[in-house]
């Protein structure tokens, strides 16, 4: 490697995540940045990636009002046990339904070695149908 | 390139798909599997993509109840034919809404030379103005 | 660098949009081309990002009556000052809540030096919040 050229690395780590209900909002942004900092990658990208189909990540601000409108704005468009056909299996289709809506991973830009987060953007798992412990896989690549 | 140094590489590939109804949730897991195992790559993301503005790719569930929820709710929150503006030039403006809501593309992480899904994640093309032929782009970037 | 061997690289780069009225959805594809052009990758992805809460971008037609369509839904499915605990604080729960369902970044195939859009896929930014000065960045990673 000639002096002046870097060298583009991939860096991946899990996170555990427990969640205490059955619709909750967590703010993983702390453990996401910890994970872009051991990964020594300056610029490039981070994928934050849920293992799961009930649950979600977003990129939003973390609010507490904004976060029940959140709860209840899923509830309205996607509500509990209204009568799919996935809850004669496993009683939880509200969860996929509102997984799908939301998307089960965001991709955010590294740069300086952190993640370019604006003023009121976090990290947000979003869990639908806890409470569970759950992972999250964190994939940074960048130079 | 020293010994212990991996190299990171790009890998593209395309998948044809063929739809046999206007809407149809269509597992492609098989197939994007089989893309990164050709990339070669160990550890990385993929990228699977639509080309389409009236279809999407999500990560979820494939169970066939679900698939139908799917279905129902897509036409309860974007019911076809409802007075759309976009409808007086091409009949099809509630498979644009959504496709909006689902996302056209989905990134999943690489290890051990394999999409990491968790036990009930498959990758899912949603056809929204089917049936057609469609092209999905697979893009591998890894070590 | 032996002969043959093409380099990975990351090409970072802003682009300053400005939106003129609350909702507007905004063409940024030719800006987008160009940071991808100046990026130098043949190959790779490009990551589109919105460095805000309430907006987001999305890949769909740019047709002027969906462009109505879209907002007109928006209006439908999470309707502004619904009475939001949001609002309290700053009168935009509606934006937010918008943005959570469009997703706040796109990733998109870069080939032969471009981004890989169907016939009829833009990069649009979709205000929700404005009029506003916004920041988007986009990242690009190959070779």
């Amino acid at each position: 490697m000639s002096p002046g050229v870097r060298a583009l690395s991939v860096y991946q780590a899990e996170l555990r995540i427990k969640s205490e209900r059955r619709v909750q909002v967590i703010d993983v942004t702390d453990q996401v940045r910890e994970k872009v900092r051991e990964s020594g990658v300056e610029k490039g990208i981070a994928h934050v990636y849920s293992r799961h189909t009930t649950a979600a990540v977003v990129v939003n601000e973390p609010e507490s009002g904004l976060l029940r409108d959140i709860v209840n704005k899923l509830e309205e468009l996607v509500p509990q046990g209204a009568g799919y056909e996935h809850d004669r299996i496993d009683n939880n289709a509200d969860a996929h339904l509102r997984a799908l809506l939301l998307g089960s991973s965001v991709t955010i830009p590294v740069s300086d070695g952190d993640l370019v987060l604006g003023t009121w953007q976090s990290v947000l798992f979003v869990e639908l149908d806890g409470p569970r412990s759950r992972r999250l896989l964190v994939t940074v690549v960048g130079e």
